[in-house]
């Protein structure tokens, strides 16, 4: 069992990581004095597969709980949603000590985290993030959101859990493309912070693409100590800190978006994004094309693209401007400057940013 | 023109108080620089009787801006007419600079301040209330709230405006039922804290029902100072200041919801509630039968009810008692020990509730 910290005076929380914990779930819970009555979200895959552990583990110490299931969908992140699940919450918590526990991947941890930042004008809630993405990312660091028409993540708050708890036995039930989105995360931390992971993950792709559980812990722990570190110095991205981790993102996004958002998935977006930020970094002269090919290696070697297929480059301009038009302000590409290492760049050209989609167009 | 401040660090914020201030606004805001483009929320009649001197007010100073009208209802504190707030002001948003300004009374101002803090997880917003109520009152200090069917304000979040700009002007158009609720909570804040308020609204309540400017002024800043400096030392009602201010609230919360929200409104239910809380007083010794005169004596000089009429004391107890089985605590009641002076009593029995019941029943 490995832990990390974000520290944010009263707000502080920890991060556990390790490889079937789950059944220490209750004495953890417990420890943190947050309530008695569980009000779990979740999908139906889940709650067959885990729900009867789960709620051993929360049995076993004396909680009372209760499931509410939302459909496994990016759609389950919307006002309406929401305002079902506030519903049943409200019903359930008459005469209980509630907390709620967001068990899923990143959908269900953004509409749980929002339906505990706004009810009761803030109730105590714990991630326990089932995907590699939102173990990594998602869980850690309080951004809870929903979607609207006109736009993805547009509501939301910045509203702490009181826990994230990483059981790696988890992701052995997740498909490759499932892994290979979160390892695109996972690469982005090791560019951006950490030489080491960077290595290893060169190192140990077998046994990581093996879903080997001691590999996939100590991934998951240095990710999540990256975060935390982040988190706990910039909490609500106000003062540059937490850009560096939109590395990748910028040009992703775009490519999201260009999709439809039914194109390319986040994992895979980010990772043409950060092919793109490399190529970027590159014609600048912040890298040398040996640290530029060895970051794409790796890329592929988690089977990630790293040619665009089937958007043409004119919508993802479109989508990257309108989003630099959106933000109101001059456009912002986090940059590489060795393993490990970030450099901010504003104003870059279009025909630079031009090129750099030309590199990653199949 | 009057100020006063919150203060809680980089979230503090001013409060101005005064006659006719309305066509300052601008200049105001711009010296805030929280945007360019004013998403105003507000109800017809407010716009219909305000809206032209508001805007020209805006773009005197070259503001963009556009109204949302809702209705004039507790029923626009739902998160249904959130949602279409907020789908409305992401269409208005795009490529603008946008903060919101809440317009109106209390219901306006929850489901503004609701609306401003899920927005891009919190944009900018400022509270010009318009009622009495809302001046003295819940457009000060970062309360915001939607009901749900199940109970009112238990969706919600602590997110302070960024200015609250009180025109005694628009107390004019109140007529004297809406005055007098107002009024309830002016007498609240006298009796809490500010000895020297109570004797100014015993002395001057024909200038006061007569909505004299100088004197409206004077009481919207004595309860703004009051309830600046107990937000600014508890913010999120956690270190038990912020407390006292539900002085005759307990009470008065059982007969509003014991009537279905449709008998007493808001201050005639706190005005009843503070009669009871003084009887309790009284009874426990707290205050002596002088003074216990001299509160009801103050709250009949307004208008405001001493005795319940049509909702009988079981249907009171049972609302109080469900209320107090809902936070999960023991009962706890704001009491008077003299005038600006309370004392928090805990566990107060159920004989004793009752009495001070009887006191008020008609």
């Amino acid at each position: 069992m490995l832990k990390s910290r974000v520290n944010l005076g009263k707000r502080s929380y920890e991060i556990i990581i390790g490889e079937g914990i789950l059944s220490q779930l209750g004495v953890t819970l417990k420890r943190l004095a947050i309530g008695t009555d569980a009000f779990i979200i979740t999908n139906k895959f889940l709650k067959d597969k885990y729900g009867a552990k789960l709620s051993r583990a929360l049995l076993k110490e004396g909680f009372n709980f209760h499931f509410k299931i939302v459909a496994d969908s990016e759609k389950s992140k919307s006002i309406q949603t929401a305002s079902m699940v506030i519903s049943e919450l409200a019903k359930f918590s008459k005469e209980k000590k509630v907390f709620i526990i967001a068990f899923g991947g990143g959908v269900i941890g953004d509409l749980s985290g929002f339906v505990a930042s706004v009810y009761k004008r803030g109730t105590n809630y714990v991630q326990i993030p089932t995907t590699l993405l939102a173990q990594v990312d998602s869980a850690i660091g309080g951004k809870t959101a929903l979607d609207l028409d006109l736009g993805k993540n547009l509501v939301g708050a910045f509203y702490q859990p009181r826990l994230v708890f990483s059981d790696v036995d988890f992701l052995k039930s997740l498909d490759n493309k499932q892994l290979a989105s979160g390892m695109s995360e996972v690469i982005k931390y090791a560019a951006i912070k950490d030489k080491k992971l960077f290595s290893f993950l060169e190192d140990n792709s077998k046994k990581i693409i093996a879903k080997d559980s001691k590999a996939l812990e100590k991934i998951v722990a240095s990710c999540s100590k990256i975060k935390a570190k982040i988190t706990s110095s910039d909490e609500r991205e106000t003062c540059g800190l937490r850009t560096i981790l939109n590395f990748g993102h910028t040009i992703g996004h775009a490519i999201e978006a260009a999709g439809g958002y039914c194109g390319y998935n986040h994992g895979q977006a980010v990772s043409l994004g950060m092919i793109a930020a490399i190529d970027l970094s590159q014609r600048l002269k912040l890298i040398n094309q040996k640290l530029a090919v060895r970051v794409e290696n790796l890329i592929k070697l988690y089977g990630l693209p790293s040619k665009l297929k089937a958007i043409p480059m004119a919508k993802i301009i479109k989508a990257h401007y309108h989003d630099k038009k959106f933000s109101g302000k001059e456009n912002k590409f986090v940059l590489l400057s060795g393993i490990g290492k970030t450099r901010i760049v504003r104003n870059v050209s279009l025909d630079l940013i031009k090129e750099s989609i030309k590199k990653i167009s199949g």
